[in-house]
């Protein structure tokens, strides 16, 4: 079979754009609304998107009064969404940085095994001081050190989900014995951030681990990423900027030892679909149009981390903006924006309009026909294995996306037109881990 | 309508009888099954239970032969089983000493929206030094600590549950403003635990709170749920005992200026149901005959803090055993197993058949009609407000008791025969909790 798309959905109540919830159609309680996100998990699914990805921070990230502020924990929407779906993979934000190994490996083992291997985990560090001050900090960690710890979670998580063999469980009525305890290992992980006995208390899932889904960008980030991530989200406003990456991240997978193809590079693309190009240009402005300026700046100013007061909307960016190296937030995210903002030679207004839509993504504004082009162009030139899908509102982006533009990548020969395996990997192409303890016990 | 009784279903695999998974009928694969927990539920559902309940603790607690050592995550688990369930409630035990307030208390109102008012929470200390060992300790902290942490726990956690108004959200598109910031409350707690700034990111719930229950039974655990428990199960293995108990717990709800029938108090049982008498004791005495020795040795002597080899057989327990105040672990249960052997003058082999049975809970073993004037008659004699159901075997034990016993007691008018409310407080007679930030906002 010729190489193949890959979809993610990201799911994000009323859509992507910051003002989607004042659309008429939206509804604004949608991101309370189990039966909501059952319907945007259904409509990827009936499309055969690999994936849907719930993003993350454990804080309330933006004034609630300029979009819906709150949500659900991913790990437990995805538990019941598991329970609504029965193929598509079900990926959730969760922070190393402030949870503890063995409580977070267990509950992706434990989502695993509710949804017969469809789990996987977008690791993130989580930036910003008001996170660090929901859990007993005055600041967030230095932006090295939540990698450091990142890097040690991920050793411990994977210890854990090695501990028990494939073949532990052998049931044995007559001999009375459940599990053969030879077969599960104690992990007895002493490092500099953690230390963890171990086992795990729950036995190896389908997938063993939970896909492994990374977004940072950062060197830190993309260090990371090639040591640990097999699925990798990543913001890039044009082509050449996701060529440029997607390079970067295939030679360094190779450098730690690799295949490059066991590292899938998604793009986030927000596709607004109209039936001519002028419609769905329409669209894209009357969102803008809907943006309520005194929110966005407040936002912008503290990525930036600059006095919103010095923002001024019909100017261009303040020239003596801190460095990436002064801050130690979403380093990769701060630098993206200052460098589209200086290169288009943008207003703050239109920077906020541009950002209010895709946050620093791809829009692919038009027809289905030219979307679907766009989308081949990407994966045919070495810029994207796929595509993280992020439609500026929602559900109607992801209904029209499925109804429109799938059907051309499929017949295409682009796009499956049925699931072929069972599990996240599998929809990925990726292999099941080994297990460190017992090789012999791996499926694999 | 005159006081009703009050059924919990303790989801425990294939029985709570630890040689249940070795009987030729059980699937010994159930823990990990959702549509094992499903069938479960609805079982319950259907017989008008006011909940379900899974215990939890973050650590392999048993050797993984004795019996089915992996459990899925209880809030994970039960978030699959809202979408499978309309009126049932749903409660997860959780660790105040092993997780961080702001993660938790957001879990349980996401579980508490996923479930449109059916979250409760079991709250424990986790007693044992090998769960502190997979969180960066060498041995458990000290009991007093536990439950001063416990306490600080609850009190980040309900300001947290009250950082939203109810009437927070508007959702007004024309005036671009989702919820009315003012009332979104950071909660700014200090405290010797915990420093947390709030607010959640996730808006008031439809219960406000998740149910409250507690199970600890030592002097720190009942001062705790005099406090803040609003259900308790607790383990009594005789009439006296359990009058006892709940004539201390309801005259500590009223010290702490609480509604005593606001604490509602639950035993659990271990019904054995059969057609006659005799064919019950033989089932009892079957799943007896099945329990492997060596398991059962090694847990009384950890829970006992004595060694193994000083646990024989066919003697009674050693006389100089480590008296409550010398252990850090389940005091309560320490006690109550001593008190009970020296009492009945029980052997070891005696004493782990009780225990491998109910594990200090108590057994009505007998015929429907038997079981149900039991439970009338502790519950018309000031040892209970309702029953954790326990069965010793799973899902016959529960078939049986919904299918034979209950009907029995809603025959007699003891138990409803339809929902009347629609969230597990309004099951449980319980009020809604005001907001200590905005009580004009409460709906209650």
């Amino acid at each position: 079979m010729s190489r193949q798309l890959h979809f993610n959905l990201f799911l994000h109540d009323t859509g992507h754009h910051e003002a989607s919830w004042r659309l008429p159609g939206s509804d604004p309680h949608s991101n309370l609304s189990l039966e909501a996100h059952q319907h945007l998990a259904r409509v990827a699914e009936d499309a055969k998107f690999d994936s849907v990805f719930l993003a993350d921070s454990p804080v309330l990230w933006s004034d609630p009064g300029r979009r819906p502020a709150g949500k659900l924990e991913p790990t437990l929407l995805l538990a019941a969404l598991a329970v609504s779906t029965r193929h598509i993979g079900l990926i959730a934000t969760a922070s190393t940085s402030y949870n503890e190994p063995f409580n977070l490996a267990r509950r992706f083992a434990s989502l695993d095994h509710l949804s017969r291997g469809r789990a996987g985990w977008n690791i993130v560090t989580t930036a910003g001081d008001a996170a660090a001050r929901n859990f007993g900090l005055d600041d967030q960690p230095l932006h090295r050190t939540r990698y450091e710890r990142a890097d040690e979670f991920l050793e411990v998580s994977t210890k854990l989900w090695d501990s028990w063999a494939d073949d532990a469980i052998v049931a044995d009525k007559p001999a009375g014995v459940h599990a053969v305890s030879e077969r599960v290992h104690p992990i007895e992980h002493r490092g500099e951030h953690f230390r963890v006995d171990g086992a795990l208390n729950v036995p190896r899932s389908p997938q063993a681990y939970p896909l492994l889904v990374q977004a940072g960008s950062s060197e830190d980030g993309r260090e990371f990423a090639a040591k640990w991530a097999e699925a990798i989200f990543t913001a890039q406003p044009t082509l050449a900027e996701s060529q440029e990456f997607y390079a970067d991240i295939k030679r360094r997978a190779v450098a730690a030892g690799r295949d490059p193809d066991h590292v899938v590079v998604l793009p986030g693309i927000v596709p607004v679909i109209g039936s001519t190009e002028a419609e769905a240009r329409e669209l894209d402005a009357e969102l803008d149009r809907l943006i309520a300026p005194q929110y966005a700046v407040a936002t912008l100013a503290h990525t930036l981390r600059v006095d919103a007061e010095r923002l001024k909307l019909d100017e261009p960016l303040p020239a003596d903006l801190p460095s990436e190296d002064e801050i130690e937030g979403a380093k990769s995210r701060r630098t993206l924006i200052v460098d589209w903002a200086r290169r288009d030679n943008l207003t703050v207004r239109q920077l906020i309009g541009k950002l209010g839509g895709g946050r620093g993504h791809r829009t692919f504004a038009g027809t289905p026909v030219q979307v679907a082009d766009t989308i081949q162009h990407y994966f045919e030139n070495g810029a994207a294995d796929g595509f993280n899908i992020m439609p500026a509102v929602l559900p109607s982006g992801i209904e029209a996306f499925a109804a429109e533009v799938v059907p051309i990548l499929q017949s295409r020969g682009l796009f499956r037109t049925e699931y072929t395996g069972t599990t996240l990997r599998e929809h990925y192409g990726l292999p099941r881990p080994a297990n460190r303890f017992a090789p012999e016990g791996a499926l694999a």
